[in-house]
């Protein structure tokens, strides 16, 4: 191997989902407090508007001029996302009462917008970085630590409190989200389960929050074991994303399972089984027998999936 | 390659980073309203304490029975970590303004803990998970949506409103930290940066916190950009860690540069350079003739600089 990039696929596997390739430049450097301001007047500005969860589309445009926004009802949140090539890019929230003629406007929320593709996939990631933010504004309008009234400051990444002088930042909670694999050649299965609120016949990659003082590896052999009773050896990177629901940044690792007897957690999974590789080929092009589904591509789940199927006869792509 | 892990090193590089190998089992699926008052019951419990940002420490042991604990002064947010192989293991905080023997008992930050080697290496994870822990309650006794008072619940991985039913979980923040690489044989170098607060000499990798809606290696990118002027391509994700200040997760890469004339963010880094890897080796070894200095063993950035450094002709390690 001549360089530590040596190894890597050709093309980046966390561009390919849903939500990533955000090209908003965010020139977080130089936010300051009256970027927000500067921004809005410029005559190129475009808003990417929100009421409550769910994104406002006309037809498959999802970007309003400040006078088209305001000429909806008054904007709650305003924040500055960055600059596009066209010019700067903000995202506003207007209030959840506010009445929108549907036959002009449609709510829409980012899951359906993205499994859909009603807009260009231009504008997932930053639909996506707006969500995030406008939510986080909309739970943190007093100080955690002293209880009084915060003000939105630095273009929206930041929430200042005068009373106490706190400075509070926009929160992204990391997930672990992996693939256990066990055994070898033939007999080389993968874990999937299925929580109850999935779409029927939907299996998954297991899941869960990464804690306070662990690290992603520790956090993917945890969630293993307290989801199925599965030990995990090493783990592997795979790829991220942005998970707007609503602020997750998943991190896709494939997992070494070191045994193959499932004790399933029932509070949190419904089924939990091994699948070979030619069932999670099934699964992805929907000729399961059993009708049996992967997650959809825009999830970082099929990609972790794919990554595991597409090996072929065993070598890593 | 036989298989997707074949490609990974004996030993994980996660676990040789400071506060990492946590060895608590935190049995997070079975966290319930009276989880800790039926650890803390048990003989066998021992807590780790603080007060402020510092840990207490007896000689070079770190527990405390919970009688021993509460002879100190009054215990703010218990929190239950979880169970080691010899009990359950707890954290609290005393009050600021607690008086301490510091005869007996010696107050000490995590980093200087970590740096001197105080603790058994057992210690340190359960320390970090405690530290962001107690920093999270302290810093949220108040609903961020309402502004009323918060009850903690869950073994303190979980903070109530009251007034408004909102439910409040610890933060974990992600930041990315990494190692820009240009050039080929002969030409290779790595890029460090120098902030003003470190100490004299010391260069470390870049770094910066993962915002809303973008990908780890995305983030790379705008980091890296942002603060030296250089644009990479490939992003190689190296290992993570739990960074208890106050809780961050380290995420680890190599980045591709794609060019080599800097431009400095002035305001963030007092110098950066690029580096051989000859010099990256010297400094590893403290033995650079300009007294240039790697991070300590500690942290993160000491890994990743390793990881190349010790690269030799070019083979990956």
């Amino acid at each position: 191997m001549e360089s530590l990039f040596d190894g890597l696929p050709a093309e980046e596997a966390s561009a390919r989902n849903g939500y990533a390739r955000n090209t908003i430049d965010r020139r977080s450097e130089k936010r300051g407090a009256d970027s927000l301001a500067t921004a809005l007047a410029d005559p190129s500005a475009r808003l990417y508007l929100f009421r409550g969860d769910k994104a406002l589309l006309r037809g498959t445009n999802p970007l309003f001029s400040h006078r088209e926004a305001t000429a909806l009802g008054e904007l709650a949140d305003m924040i500055l996302l960055g600059w596009s090539e066209s010019g700067p890019r903000l995202a506003a929230a207007l209030a959840d009462a506010t009445p929108i003629d549907e036959a002009l406007i449609r709510p829409i929320d980012l899951r359906s917008l993205a499994v859909e593709g009603a807009v260009g996939p231009e504008h997932l990631g930053a639909l996506a970085q707006a969500r995030a933010l406008t939510n986080w504004h909309i739970r943190h309008r007093f100080c955690s630590v002293c209880g009084q009234p915060t003000t939105m400051t630095m273009g929206g990444y930041r929430r200042d409190c005068p009373a106490c002088k706190a400075e509070h930042f926009p929160r992204t909670d990391p997930v672990v989200i992996m693939l256990a694999i066990h055994g070898k050649g033939a007999e080389e299965r993968c874990l999937l389960g299925r929580q109850a609120r999935f779409i029927p016949g939907m299996y998954s990659c297991l899941a869960g929050f990464l804690e306070p003082g662990e690290t992603i590896e520790d956090a993917v052999r945890r969630e293993t074991f307290e989801e199925a009773g599965i030990r995990v050896g090493r783990v592997r990177y795979h790829a991220s994303q942005p998970w707007p629901f609503p602020a997750s940044l998943m991190i896709g690792c494939h997992a070494e399972a070191l045994n193959r007897d499932i004790i399933r957690d029932e509070a949190e999974l419904e089924d939990c089984r091994w699948f070979t590789r030619a069932e999670a080929r099934q699964m992805l092009a929907g000729t399961h027998p059993e009708g049996i589904k992967s997650p959809p591509p825009i999830a970082i789940a099929n990609s972790i999936l794919s990554a595991w199927a597409g090996m072929g006869g065993g070598a890593a792509g």
